[in-house]
């Protein structure tokens, strides 16, 4: 096909009843939903991202637009396609909107702006809406020029110290859109505080596979089939293998524990992506860490781990790690807290937000404080489940998707 | 360490109590297994492959190990350590046995033999039984000589037409056995039918992730996450993506069906491996036919699909296709069939012996008799529940991972 290289793709999900969210997020929830759903009936809404699968975004939008579409709204998600290039620029400008010291050349922004172009010409009139998610489509609205949408930035990205060029080259194109959205207060560069901008934390999705009340006996089941002894205390963290997770201090973490508290297990879980080198070099080394452990799980989508197993994990551990050194937000802090595990987590991105103190688990800020919290936790099971406890009822309150989707609902409405 | 290339790796596995299996395979299965174990209690057995993840050993093997630890047997599982160039030899063999056009050649003779050695000379002594799985550990018993142990050679592989230069090499190896076991009476090659030999085809564990029981709102939320309309027919194949399983024929078919059944979805799903380029170049011809068809998902390790993900889409399933023109074993039949799914599938390897005529559904060999089948149970969804039932019952009876458990005590128990 001639267009395929600038025509989006339609990600097809059917739509979800708000109803079966009653239950899980509350009454009030769903009823509040129910009624910002009216006010935007038959409203054309187009998210648009960079893939369909792999990452926190391709998850939170697959988990929001049955939902969009359960309320009667007429949203799509679209997808950028393809072009090794493009991405490649893309994956830098993310990196640099993170901090990243390399930032854009003369080419990087032809090639950027040159398929924005023709995406811009490809793109489907009609929308009320359109929400377009991190760098790859943010051209997109200043190129189009008015066509009869608001246009949303959505932004997932930690923009709280940005890369001056990166920042500087997408500043006129950000800037065009109808508003801004940030995960975090902090995260709003100072270059774009004049223009509108909301803050909407992500959240979690209650009835997705990575979160779904699993019976005790599958989750039990799931766990010890990968080998996990059930009567021995079970500590995991999960999380991209990148230095920013600090693997590699987990395990030094996890060994100190062991002394104090005998038998305690480790299962890191990670999700590798094919074109991440980093990841896998990383993954070398924590196999090369843990050889010869039997009591170190590292587990994969390459061993069968799926997003079932990441909710097994989670609902089975005594405690889970998320020993991050930095964040862009965090969500799997709020994934542990919702099945009732205490976390003991680095002081990174949005993980404040989801367990401030007393709630949830631990914030620490070193290695010696992630023994010393999680020996604690471990010698007492009573005090994790209360924190447990307490973290899961914040995450209901604050942390499900179905709030997310309320304020961006409202957001919606204020632009109509 | 220096010793990395040649000491066999122990997987750690906790052991699994029997009484688990009472209520799905039977109190009268189990007790026949306890009693087994009896005989054998204190025994120790090692179970050596190739690879602790990844392929249908590995996942019998995480299955098996903690029952033979929960009867009191002292097994352990051994990995054979990695060395590419052993392993393309290897799996040169593997394809060669299957009956490939490409044999050994002195080179490969040779390196294959000097690994084997070094594996020998570095293999435990004190085991009264190692099983010895597939050509990678082939060599092991002839080149360690008497050293205690009965040796069983355990095929996994097709071996009907075997290459015969492959076979002829590997014989003398193969038939240092003390028994020799295949999963078909008509896999034993001529040239070894002379040995000692066992039949004993695989069998599906009942409480691995795979098979264990998900309540329907676990497995229908799973499947509807994945962007499945649960109010409309879906046809499923789970299969690794290379030509025997005929992924574009099921396409091809599914799109024939899907005339007469309007609405019908139809589901790919595969596990995708690293070092399977074959695997990949298939893949993307799936997902080149499948381009723009909004009833097709093609689904895999690399979108969050996990053994429960495959469970959960078995058990949803109106249908399940196996269209494989050539099988080793096809146990992924014996996994529908045990959701009570019905299949349509082609003649091939194990497929008739799982489902014979009036079971479990329909044997096919075109593409035509596929629709033709495929249809007629669409159709008529009480004939299809009748047929997974009669399946689920079969496999209940003969194809449990505790009737192959069995199968195998007595084989160790009769060279005792």
């Amino acid at each position: 096909m001639v267009d395929d290289d600038t025509v989006l793709q339609r990600v097809e999900l059917a739509p979800e009843s708000l109803e079966h969210y009653a239950d899980v997020a509350g009454r009030d929830v769903v009823d509040e939903l129910l009624e910002l759903g009216r006010s935007l009936r038959g409203a054309r809404v187009a998210h648009v991202n960079a893939t369909s699968y792999g990452g926190g975004v391709s998850e939170l939008l697959r988990s929001l637009l049955p939902l969009y579409r359960g309320l009667g709204i007429d949203a799509e998600w679209l997808v950028i396609p393809g072009n090794d290039e493009f991405f490649r620029v893309t994956k830098m400008l993310h990196n640099a909107l993170q901090g990243a010291d390399d930032g854009p050349g003369d080419t990087d922004r032809e090639l950027y702006l040159e398929h924005s172009a023709a995406l811009a010409r490809a793109f489907v009139d009609g929308f009320d809406f359109v929400i377009a998610h991190d760098p790859q489509p943010a051209a997109l609205r200043q190129l189009r020029g008015r066509d009869g949408a608001r246009w949303i930035w959505r932004c997932h990205i930690d923009t709280s110290e940005p890369n001056p060029r990166a920042l500087e080259f997408l500043t006129p194109y950000i800037g065009a859109h109808d508003a801004l959205v940030f995960t975090l207060e902090r995260f709003v560069p100072a270059a774009l505080r004049d223009h509108r901008v909301a803050v909407i934390p992500p959240g979690i999705d209650p009835l997705s596979p990575k979160n779904l009340a699993l019976p005790a006996n599958v989750s039990r089941g799931l766990v010890r089939w990968s080998g996990v002894h059930l009567d021995r205390p079970l500590v995991v963290q999960v999380s991209r293998f990148d230095p920013w997770k600090d693997p590699l201090g987990v395990i030094d973490a996890y060994r100190r524990i062991r002394e104090e508290v005998p038998g305690t297990q480790l299962a890191l879980l990670g999700q590798m992506a094919l074109d991440d080198p980093e990841g896998w070099e990383m993954y070398r080394l924590i196999l090369e860490e843990a050889h010869g452990d039997p009591d170190i799980e590292v587990l994969t989508n390459f061993t069968g781990i799926g997003n079932v197993e990441v909710n097994a994990f989670q609902s089975t551990a005594d405690l889970v790690l998320q020993k991050s050194i930095r964040e862009g937000f965090g969500l799997v802090v709020s994934e542990s807290l919702w099945k009732g595990t205490a976390v003991v987590a680095g002081r990174a991105g949005g993980i404040p937000l989801q367990m401030p103190e007393g709630i949830g688990g631990y914030l620490v800020d070193s290695i010696d404080e992630t023994v010393a919290r999680s020996v604690a936790l471990l010698h007492d099971p009573r005090l994790a489940q209360e924190l447990g406890a307490a973290g899961r009822a914040r995450v209901r309150e604050r942390m499900l998707i179905t709030r997310m989707l309320r304020d961006e609902l409202r957001l919606l409405l204020s632009l109509g």
